[in-house]
């Protein structure tokens, strides 16, 4: 049954081929799609589309269907196209035609439209959750191993002493730093495309500015084909988003996977999170590592995969855009469950210490001895040469320690700083906001 | 000759194959490694690296040289390998040893990257200027033919009256939210990685806070490897915001080129600026919007081509991130060049107007004609019926007119939020304070 | 329970993560798994690591699990890892210790690869059998309008008289021509990876010539190291044939999609193949032309995210392996799911003739009536300023006719020319030959 | 000056902008566009379209030109638009009318489009050239390093012994296989799309299979429509063969890179091959091998972008397709600079020999331990448990030796079998049938 449907009946070939995973992604949006709908019928009864009356028995009806879902007794019956045919059925069922006068002013198309909007912004509060976990791990990290000096690597090659506290800092800065495209996803999430009905308005005089207030959004996007041509740039940027992300990711598992390899030597986790075998002692596999590294590949993917089935394509809704939702829904987990495991791991991480003492180390120190020459008053040229002669004469035998001092150095990790950054960041959402909004909705 | 040269000369296969299109590349890049060494050697003045003297000697060095830059004059001598080689070598041609000690407490890493972190910040005011621009000739757009009717489509049909006011609007609009990655990238472009040395910073005791300061950025980078490792993030960030951009221009391309086509008739240009052929009247070749279409979806390309390279190597400098140049550089020409032809057409633009007084659009009009109905008192139901019928019965004479009138529909397209969208996005950017910080480098 | 477990027992965390998708993969993997392991036994006795008993008993249990899965009754037991596993722990409960002698010789590593082959050609056969299907059509269509001309079009713009017959053979001919791309990607999945272990051999006298014969493959990957990177390197391959057929398939459905405006109407579809309402009947919506433009999207965006996967890693087997998978298997279904509705959808298509004999197209026969001249024997200039002329005049009324004849031309489609392109490409594969292989395995 | 020109010139704007980066790449073209001339001519003739005279004038003038391209003293004139225009305007200067003569029949379309088959062939034979020339070196390198044994990998783990002659047979076996991709990439080159005109055909009676066998081509596009939509499905396929042979030489520079790795320590080169400092000795850096990894990676987003170019386009020309230059012609280029430095920088490889028999590689034998006890009559799980109790007290001293003896093994290397799959794979290449074809073009 759709509301589309002259007499003709679509046949089952076109039907399942179109239906697709529908069903699957639609589960996710159900309570969204309450929340829009009382939005949208508290400004109907304002603009006199709707009596107190029926908006009264509409909200109890979607309240309902909404504790339904919440209780996971919700569900989309066989034959029912979508969430939005199933809200409505419910309605109608229990409460006659004023289940359908809900859908004045609406069309398909924005009602999905601020479905995803509403879900993302959700997702994107889970995924800053979930990252603000991990960045305080690593930040108590560098704190634990700042005195826990290691090799530094240019060109794959030993190169500068380095420190375990300056790599976990490294890693919490940088996901401080991607807040700012989850910020430009965010934004885009957070405009309201309700009333832009099939992408061109509606002759009804609707009150967007009354919904974009209810369902706690900051803006509207005012132009009504441009709100559904974020359909799509919505997905667009919140993938760039994910990238940025899932790049650090890729980056801490295949630092710790080459760390982990024996030659280097300078983590490891305990066995039962790893993979090895009895007569292969030698062997700890870095299997979540591994499966980080490729997942997170498979999330930077998710920009190409999305402005493919993009481009080209003119002003107006297609029902292309359907399948967006197979690379930002599972994205969206694939995300959050990288960045759990990776939470998990590094709760557990053992760092071998000490190092640099090894004299296989030494010549990372020839800068360093070549600097404190300097520093003592030598000029560089001479300190230089002298440490250059030392070191072909296999005669150098520096301190194996550092002096660094400058903001940012193993010396002074600025980490106060950093743990700045990232209060900052994240206090440009305003996520409370939008949860009192939804109170609202549901209780007023 | 190289700096970090041995007593072995690399093989004239490996110079011509490592050098790459550097040159291009860096001459671009001169004005910025300017700028870098000034604030470097104020700072090194400041921790007693460099005497007062010396200082004064290397500050009048780099000014001569930026204004031979600014001149045209300056380039990089054949056999010298970049510009940070040709920057010093003339200033020790010129000063003697002194040239040389600018080098101090800095490597050639965090040299390019901030260069680059300068260039792009440039690149970025200048996008910017180019999207404004054109921004403000579509709200032009909009307002003069906001009463010139068009059909609306939805799965490429004809499904609902539009308007030339409100797709020029849309277009401004989502000029305006692109915006938002433009920040994002901006804020990346704007913090000071300065001071990281090869990635894992220095003994010397730098002063960042000061070039940070000098440089005109709003932040640094405070870990040294998160430093280092921006080289590529920065670039990806960036391309982001490209494609983000050329998404909207594509768009834009791909509508245009449809309502040219003969079928639809919906817009036109003058002769001078289409290609045709004087048998083929009926002709008029959309080649720029085709090539500006092409252009946004290489553009688009960038961040798959640029994570590429990046993904699943380690941390440290690797010399991979030397190519990242040959996309984001031409990219940023490529984008400033759609962005102003797609002006220069669109300020030639004729719109066909009346379009939908024709009969072939009455059916464009059916679902205005329940509305109305609706709004006049009749049940939805049967106003549903009564139309429905009259087209079956082909008696459906609808008015050609719409009567939309909420906000961002037809009858109130919104301009002026959607300048003060486009405001308060630019107002976030602070290239006077970059210009300030500039002048005092080249000046005081 | 897994055969490389130390006394430690992985994490419920760890687990659930690294396990992933592979349930739902491995079904489809079982029967390849057991012919596999059918190869694999035989040739272990031939080299006298099992029994003659030995095989005949693990060739038993083997042929009893193929039916179990051909009946549908196999399934993998929860806690067990994976298919594998589960197939030897079958055939130890059935028939004791000798189940755990068919692992001598090969790895975990080896035994999914070569599953992987066997799936990837039998997939590769269901997806030419459906090419070469949605081909006869095809051919069909073209000879059935050959004489139905429609306009072609070049920048968009009507230019030249083209045939409904002469589209449909350009989609036919397309198809035997994607069918290079399928040649490569089955050469590769025709050789044989098993006797390659961890991916650097065995210290066992392995025969995997004989391997090679009985599972029916070509060649084999004759150096380990090389036969364990192709893991990976298959799947792009495979990715490429995809992304080449999708590429045909968008460039259909993109087609018919524009033909189906109405602006166009050059063909359309029975009500119950598309979509519309009963307020709107000038909508025949082509969701499913929508939904195979984007799946083709879809699947052409395979080729980078596997890219993104394996790019810069090393030789040797990694962990990030596991996930090619949720790519590649649900891309093939995806595939075949277009071809076959497209296929219904053609059979369905209906084409509006006599398009050209309006007015509207005249001017599409400019350069014939050139040409047209210029056979006569008219000077080409002369012929060309007669015709230009008439244009300007309004005076053109040329004959809304075509005498193309060469071939490929409307006037000479090379029907039978393309046909045996598509059957010398088919011609390629011997899949017969494999057929035949697999049933002395299951048989002899 | 250009042919499609009515009395109005386009702006200069439109003229920069759409000319792009085509002098460059319309250069490179010359040749093949004499070519196709000459074919074209000939062909003319035969149908009574040019006089036998006007043949012998045009092949003079031709034949002229091409020794011009051959000298290097041809050039694009400026205002000249294209290399196709150069030609005509040349004949027309030199010979008169009979210059434009040479047009007839034949579309800026299709006369691009053989150009770029010809190139295409021409640069596929380069690539194969350089191609078979690395492979022949790896295979000696394979047979000189045989007994040279090295660790093998697992998850990045020390895992299984490996040999160096083993890990060049790797690569030179993948150069072979990459082999198939090429060869669906020239069997869509070398179809000939001359006679398909506009897209569309031609109503003059061309004969096609004759330009088909002057120029040396296996087979014709039949359908015209199908010859268009090749120019973007060429360059895509194409674009794959590269990105196959940039996956190998991106491991084989992965590959590299860690072994030159200070703990790993495998291979080495000389120091100008290689750069690195005087106070940092430890330090040889890749660059070389680094920017094969990155240039690899650039190539394997060809298909991406050509594909983001290509996607949701409809059949016809459009001017998109010029861009599509700009990604393949560079690319070319690429991927012949990098089997060249390849090739030279394997040429000065140095290997550590000896490597396995330090003790801490002592691991990497456990399983050949096991494996050799069963094969002495130990059964497996009595020489598992043996060798585990060992290991676990630190009482495992094994044979550093391996006795690995199977097809493709360490023992066995199967070079000639791997020399054999080359040969094959390039005697299906008919380069000598090209040559040929062109001499007969240019003298008889």
């Amino acid at each position: 049954m759709k509301l589309w449907q002259k007499n003709t009946t679509s046949t089952k070939e076109v039907e399942q081929f179109t239906i697709g995973r529908d069903p699957e992604f639609d589960i996710v949006l159900a309570p969204f799609d309450v929340l829009g709908s009382l939005a949208h019928a508290t400004m109907l009864e304002s603009i006199g589309l709707l009596t107190e009356e029926e908006l009264a028995t509409l909200k109890k009806g979607l309240r309902e269907i909404y504790a339904e879902i919440e209780a996971g007794t919700f569900k989309i019956d066989p034959g029912v196209e979508d969430v939005h045919s199933q809200v409505e059925f419910l309605l109608t069922e229990r409460f006659g035609d004023v289940g359908k006068k809900l859908h004045s002013g609406r069309s398909r198309n924005d009602q999905v439209a601020v479905d995803l909007k509403l879900y993302y912004r959700s997702e994107i509060q889970s995924v800053l959750e979930a990252t603000k976990s991990l960045f305080d791990l690593l930040i108590k990290l560098a704190e634990k191993h700042k005195n826990d000096l290691m090799p530094g690597y240019t060109h794959t090659q030993l190169a500068m002493p380095s420190s375990f506290g300056l790599w976990f800092g490294s890693l919490a800065e940088a996901l401080a730093e991607d807040l700012e495209l989850w910020q430009a996803a965010y934004n885009l999430a957070d405009k309201n495309p309700l009333g832009s009905a099939a992408g061109y308005g509606s002759s009804f005089p609707l009150n967007r500015t009354m919904t974009t207030q209810l369902l706690g959004f900051k803006e509207m996007h005012y132009n009504v084909i441009n709100a559904q041509n974020n359909r799509g740039k919505t997905e667009k940027v919140i993938a760039f988003a994910m990238a940025g992300l899932a790049g650090t990711l890729n980056r801490l598992a295949a630092d710790t996977i080459i760390f982990m390899n024996q030659h280097f030597g300078f983590v490891k986790f305990p066995d039962n999170l790893t993979t090895g075998s009895s007569i292969m002692p030698h062997k700890k596999n870095p299997d979540v590592f591994e499966l980080i590294r490729a997942k997170a590949n498979q999330i930077q993917s998710g920009p190409q995969n999305l402005m493919m089935q993009m481009t080209n394509t003119t002003t107006g809704y297609h029902r292309d855009l359907q399948l967006l939702k197979e690379t930002t829904f599972p994205d969206f987990e694939k995300l959050k469950d990288c960045l759990q495991i990776t939470q998990f791991m590094l709760e557990h991480i053992e760092i071998k210490s000490g190092l640099l003492e090894d004299k296989f180390y030494k010549h990372l120190f020839s800068v360093e001895e070549v600097n404190r020459l300097v520093l003592e008053g030598t000029p560089f040229r001479d300190a230089y040469k002298q440490v250059g002669l030392a070191i072909e004469n296999d005669d150098f035998a520096p301190l194996h320690t550092v002096n660094h001092s400058h903001e940012g150095s193993i010396g002074q990790l600025c980490l106060e700083e950093i743990k700045q950054k990232m209060d900052t960041a994240l206090a440009k959402f305003d996520f409370e906001n939008i949860a009192s909004s939804y109170q609202k909705l549901l209780e007023e």
